[in-house]
Order: C-alpha cells, then sequence, then structure tokens
C-alpha cells in the first residue's frame, strides 16, 4: 500500500514571493510546478524544477487559467479549445526547464480554477485530458478522486491518479464541501491524519452526513505555505509510515 | 549553392490580426513564429506550427522581449540570466506544439530588440545561444550575418545559419544601416533582388559608402504583410533559380 | 424626437490595429473608448479622446474584463468588489487623458462581457453603476434596454440612455437574440434601417417571435469596422432625418 | 524649518502581498502609491488610498513601467513620448480612486527605472514633468534633488519636492552611489539620521569621497518593509524634532 504527497511548488513572481519551497520539499514526494499563468515566472519555473530533481520528488506541470491577479481562481469562459491551447503551452514551457536540467516531467495537475472546471464540466476535463495526451501520454494525469477529471482523462487512456485533501470536509457525493461553507476545512490535525490514513487505507471518508463514502486515495494534496505545514506533514508521513503505508512518488 | 527564405509568421493575437500567413508560407522555406511574448498565443502558436507542417517548411521558435504593447522592438535591461530564462520558457513553449502536431523544431531566431541586443552584446549573444543549447544542441541558430549572434552560437558548438535582408543597406562594418537614416531600405526591386543574388553568390555586399565587404548569406529574411510580399518574394525566388541557387530548408 | 448614435473607438492596441475610427467618427454622436483592458492603450487612449473632441461627439467610457487575449469578451467570474474595482480604475484612466485635452467625459458604457454579466446579474450590475455613480455622478450611463443594468443604475441616481442595436435581432423578453443563433444578425440593410425608426418613433420593436414589444432607444448601437460601416450609418442618419428625428450626443 | 518623510506603498498585487503599510503609515507624512503598471492592483490602490486618508497623509501617484515582472526596475527604452502616455495613465487610475474616497492627489513621484531614466535623461524627465502638469498643474512633483527630475520639472511650471535617502551615499557630484558598489548604503542608524538631519539643516552632505556637497532635502524617502523599518523612521522623526525640524506633509 503506498500514496504520494503532493503539494503545489514555484508560486512566487518576479519581486513576489510566495510559499516556502525549500522548507515542504523534504517531506513531500510530488511538486506541482505552477507555468507562469497563474503564478510562477520563468527564473521561478527553472530554479523550482532544479530544486524538485535534486530532492529526488516527482516534477509536475501545474497549468492554469491566464490570470495572475486572481491566481488563477477566478472562472473564465474559455472555450475547450483555448483551454486544450493554453494546457499545451505551459507544458512545452514547464517542460523546457526539465529539458535543460535533463529532468523529466513526471505528472499534470490542473490548477485552481482549471480544475474545479474540469472536475464538473466534461468538455473541459476532456480538453485538459487531451492537450496532456497529445502532448506526452506517458504523464500522470493528477485530478480530484471521483470526478469528471478521472474518468475522462481514463477514457483518452491517461494513466491517473486520484487526489485527496487532508484538511477538507467532503459532500456524500464525493465532492470537497465548498470553501463557503464554515465546515469546509478540517483544522484539528488529529482528525485530518485519520482522515488521510482512512482514505488510503480503507478507500472511505466519511462525509460531512455522517455517511462513509468510497474514495481512491493515491495522491494526498498537502500546503507549503503554513505556519506548520512542515510539522503537519511530517506527523501524516509518521503516522502512514505506522500503518505500513509506503509515501512514494507517483508512478513510482 | 542554397539558400533559405525566411519569414516572422503567427503575429497575430486574440482578435487582432497581424500577417497574412497563409499567402507567403508557399514562397518561403522556414517560418518564425512568434512564441507569446512579442506577439502570438496559444491558439495562433499551434495553427501555425501546422500551416508551417503542412507547407514542408522549416519550424522555428521567434522568442521575444515580454513586451506585447511594444512588439518586442523596445529594448529592455534584462540581465543575461532573465534572457536565458525567457529563452527556455518561449523554446519549451512553441516546442509544446511541435509536440501535438509530431513536428520537429527545426531553428532558433530571436525577435525584435532581444535579436539587436544579441548582435551587439557579447552576455546577451551567450545568454541566448547557451539557452538554445541547453534546450536542445540539435537546434539550428539564426542571427543577423558577421556579428555576435554568430560567433557566440558557433563558440557554444551550436549549428548557425547567417542571416541577410533583401531590403536593408548595409554599413561597411557589416551592420545594417539603422531604420532611422533615410537610406536604410532599398525599395527599387530589381536592386533589392541584385543584393540578394550578389550576397548569396559571391558572399558580398556593396556597403552604404560604396565598399564591398563580405557577408554570409545563409538565410534571407522576407516580410509577409506588405501588399506585394507574395511577388516580391516570387521574383527573388525566380531570380535565385537562374543563378542556379537552389531554395532549400535551413539543415535540408 | 432625437437619438445618439454611438460606435466603440479606440481599440488598437500597440502595433495591433483594429477598426477604422477616422472613417467613422464624421457620421457618429459618441464614442465608447476602450481603456487598455480588453484592448486599446495610454497612446490609443490619448489619440482617440482627441479625435471625438476635434469632432465634436460625445466622449465616453468603455471599460471591459481584463482579458486582452479575449477581448473582454470572455465572462470572468469576479466578485462585484473586483468589478467596481477595475471600473473606477477605468474610469480614472480614461479620464486622465481627458483632462490633458480639457475635454469632458459624457458618458460610460460597459464593454462585452462585463455589459453580458451586468446586463443579466443584479449584483454585478450594481456594482458598475455604484462605480460610475462614485467616480462622478453626472455622467451618463449606457446599457442595454430593458434590463437590470439600466434599473440598477437609475436605482443609484444616474441618468441613463437605453442602448438598441440596428442589426440584432430581439426575443419577445426583450433581450437580443444570442449570437450563438443563427437569425441573431439581421443583414438586410432596409430591415435594420426600419427596425431602428420604429425604436426611436414608436419605442416598439418586432421580436423574433413576431410579437410587438416596448423598447427604449436613446442610443444607437452602430460598428465602425466594417467594409460598408460608413454607408451604413449614413443611410441610417439619413432615414432618421427624414423621419423628423435629430441625432444629437448624448445628454446635449 | 521642516521636511516630510515619504515611503512607497500600495506594491501588493492580487495574492501576493508586498510590504507592511498599515504598520509604517503613522510615521510617514506622504504615500507613494502604486499605479498598476509596475505593482499595486485596483483593490489594492482603493485601499491604500483609503488607509493614507484615513491617516491623513499625502496622497501620491507612484507611476511606473510597464513592468511587473521586473517590478519596474528594469530600464525600457520607450520614447518620451510613450512616457507621457504612461504617466497620464497611471495618473488617472490613481486619481479615479481619490475621486471615489473625495481625497486629493497631492505629489507625483515616478519609480525605480523611470525614476532613474528622468534623472539622467533630459528629454525623459521633460516628459514626465509634462505630463504630470498637463493632468494637474498643482501637483507637486517630488524627484532625486540635484537631478534634471527637478530642474525639468520647474521649468516646467511644477512645484517640486527634493528627495534625499536616509540610508544611501552620496557621490561627489550629487548622484547616489550605485547599489552596484560595496559602500552604496549606510546600516549604522545613527549615521544615516545624522545624515538625515546635516541634509535637512544645513542642506549639506559628506560624499563618499569626504568632500561636502549642498543638497535640497524637502522630503526623505524611508522604506516600509524591512523588519525595523518602523523603529528606524520613529528615530529619525524624534531627532528631527529635538533638532526643531517639524515633520510635516508636502505642500501643506
Amino acid at each position: 500500500m503506498k500514496v504520494d504527497l503532493n503539494c503545489d511548488l514555484g508560486e512566487s513572481f518576479g519581486n513576489y514571493k510566495i510559499g516556502n519551497d525549500e522548507n515542504i520539499i523534504p517531506v513531500i514526494t510530488s511538486a506541482n510546478i505552477a507555468c507562469g499563468f497563474h503564478a510562477g515566472d520563468a527564473q521561478v519555473m527553472k530554479n523550482t524544477v532544479k530544486l524538485a530533481q535534486e530532492n529526488n520528488i516527482g516534477i509536475g506541470a501545474h497549468p492554469g487559467l491566464p490570470d495572475l491577479q486572481g491566481f488563477g481562481r477566478r472562472n473564465m469562459d474559455l472555450s475547450p479549445q483555448e483551454i486544450y491551447d493554453i494546457v499545451v503551452y505551459q507544458l512545452g514551457a514547464i517542460n523546457g526547464f526539465c529539458a535543460i536540467h535533463n529532468a523529466k516531467l513526471n505528472h499534470v495537475k490542473p490548477h485552481g480554477a482549471l480544475y474545479q472546471m474540469g472536475a464538473r464540466d466534461e468538455e473541459i476535463a476532456h480538453a485538459i485530458a487531451q492537450a496532456v495526451h497529445d502532448f506526452d501520454p506517458s504523464l500522470i494525469f493528477v485530478g480530484l478522486s471521483n470526478t469528471l477529471l478521472i474518468s475522462k482523462a481514463q477514457e483518452i487512456g491517461l494513466q491517473t491518479a486520484s487526489e485527496v485533501f487532508a484538511d477538507r470536509r467532503y459532500e456524500a457525493n464525493g465532492q470537497l464541501v465548498s470553501r463557503k461553507e464554515s465546515d469546509a476545512l478540517i483544522t484539528d490535525t488529529e482528525e485530518a491524519i485519520s482522515q488521510v490514513v482512512s482514505m488510503v487505507k480503507n478507500q472511505q471518508v466519511t462525509a460531512k452526513n455522517g455517511e462513509k463514502i468510497s474514495i481512491q486515495a493515491d495522491t494526498i494534496c498537502v500546503h507549503g505555505d503554513g505556519a506548520h505545514a512542515f510539522e503537519f506533514v511530517s506527523q501524516i508521513r509518521e503516522r502512514l509510515s505506522k500503518e505500513g503505508i509506503s509515501i512514494s512518488t507517483l508512478g513510482g
């Protein structure tokens, strides 16, 4: 039994710093690296690919909507064709930095509004997955567990990794409780860790309404920028180890 | 004896159209495709790579400065390291569209101010060439004949193609007469064609001051957007053929 | 009886030209000038304000979404507060060019997706109108006739101008037939002109289903960039004159 | 005898935070607010104008080059006309937020590379000052003491404020020692404070080579984002008070 721990990295831009990449990278196994549309710039991408390579973790593309001001979190009404195009562009760009470092791009995880739009809209999920497949069919596609992102990518023939969240509550239908709800986040560390263990070990999570639902957990999304991020992820790792679950990079 | 005919393509952006790519493409042998920084967007890049591929001409990257409003023609004081980074980013991005079309990127020609800065500044020339080499050492590097762009790229180990202009006058030192001078442009078609033939056949051009200087002419830059562009390039082709010079894609 | 003829101007950007502003401006009475978000740049704005001033037509702000690539036509999920902020920013910017020319900003018309979003969403209509009012309560607010844009602006206390389209068909509920429908556009010049006359003179338009509906027509939107734009608008003017309807700038 | 204390504020952008505006604002008398080109966005501008107004300090525009990634610190080869245009645009935009808050724009200080370019280039200094004057001749123009920024603005008829730096060393010709030199910065607090007092009280500063040179000190630039920023500025204030120098907003 094994699971991957992924984290969004490389979100700084020019003079603007976000995150604490050096701090979190030793305890994760996959990096989702921003590609310059919602965050990141050429220099940040170069350095982040290098950092991930040096730490032997999986290098992933984290393409987003062309909205730096909104950090790619505001839905934009792009056609599936436009989405296909911007995903190819961003995959190419990040792959340029893999090329100069002789590194291999391992996975793709859409960011923010693109991720949410793809989870809910068939045509968008298809456009993203098709772009990934056309660019490189050996890439692992990371999407929200139980959603169209996963099913559409599988239809196209991509290897997928279903993503779960340690610190988010789930609805009975398998979706995340919206951040607009007061109980969207799990703030108790022990509760979060127990949820993770249950998802990985039993492929089950207890939804907000108490119902137990099935969930696939190939990779766990963690955050790198909070004050206790390193400590929290370390605790998750320790607990997973105790449960006999190995932590390893996607596809590894 | 042979020469390539290159033209800047894919310079439209969103709702904004520039150029007449379909018109000029049948008479050229290499396309320099904008990469989204000074011009071009993801959709335009996708379509332009396809168009070049269908017409069996060389596909080239045309990276520029991050200045859409200035069309990459305004010098910007970027460090060599920043230039390296943005060249890698743009090479990766255009290569993404080559990947989805199973096309091969053949050459790189810097655009506008980046081209001019590289022609005159050793560190910048080196940064551009190093980025190209690190990305893919098999790419052909196109730069202004007789300048640092060519010598630095050769030092690094890249195959180079020296570029000449049909419709521009030359200084005795081999540089182009500045566009700020009234006699920068050759407006007489016959004179332009004769200059091209002399450069390709005799590796010589008559400078503005009457002096004959040596020049290497591997590829001729032509423009696609004037009213008579197609006719002008057709006449060049015809005349080169009569002189026994074959017209073929760089590296072909 | 009188009506205004408005047209979107100043949509060029850097090296990219759109429209034929000098051509259409003699036959219109109000200019909606792009403010640099969906189109236009500082130089274009300066020149377009000057052009409108010299032609004695009404100078209007045409604020849009921050999406140059999509020309402000793609919906973006901005909060009402974010919309308020970007409208104020753009009003200020265009007003800067009025200040240097000693010209007076006369009206505001939201552009593209912002216009459509405001026509359908109460909070967005309110945010746009509030921004206009807070910036300068004497500005005339132009919005689609019969929609929330008009009613919300009136609630806030702005003077409004209801806009109609010469070449678009209407639904029985007063909305425009979507451009996705095959019969959205009126292509017959005579039919378009008759529709205009009916709307201005009788405050009535025949909807797609044959029903006659009421419509307020304070200003007619015309386009400046088609091959026959000047001729078409000239014909509208001639016909309106014959009907005894004067053509004059909003608020004039 | 009096002096102003100015600080760059409102440099955050979207999800990216820079500075500690709330912390420094109680001890300064003028705010230079970024206008969305090199830093800042519409929301940040709105909030920063409000914050300055509530703290009764002078509200200033801080226009910069259109280079968010470079934070406006990289020279760009814009023509004087282009510089004029982007300054007007940014003055208008920030003034929009003054309008909605019923606040008055008090001064203008160019940012970063624009400031440096203007200090050294006559045409650029003139273009910036002309834009400010055409926009609103009552604005106070802040520029580096002893440079073309000040002399050109005065020629045009603007009221000027000569700026000095507490923590920078000066060359014998009155220019700042370049940041590329190891002794550019004064790191000793007491030395910095003494320099300030000397500049304000005696209109003299000791240059790097030991020579005493004259300098006009109407406003002192301080920084808001360092760990000890608040403490350092408080010490300057205390010392200036002891010397009988009042601290008050430009033009106040």
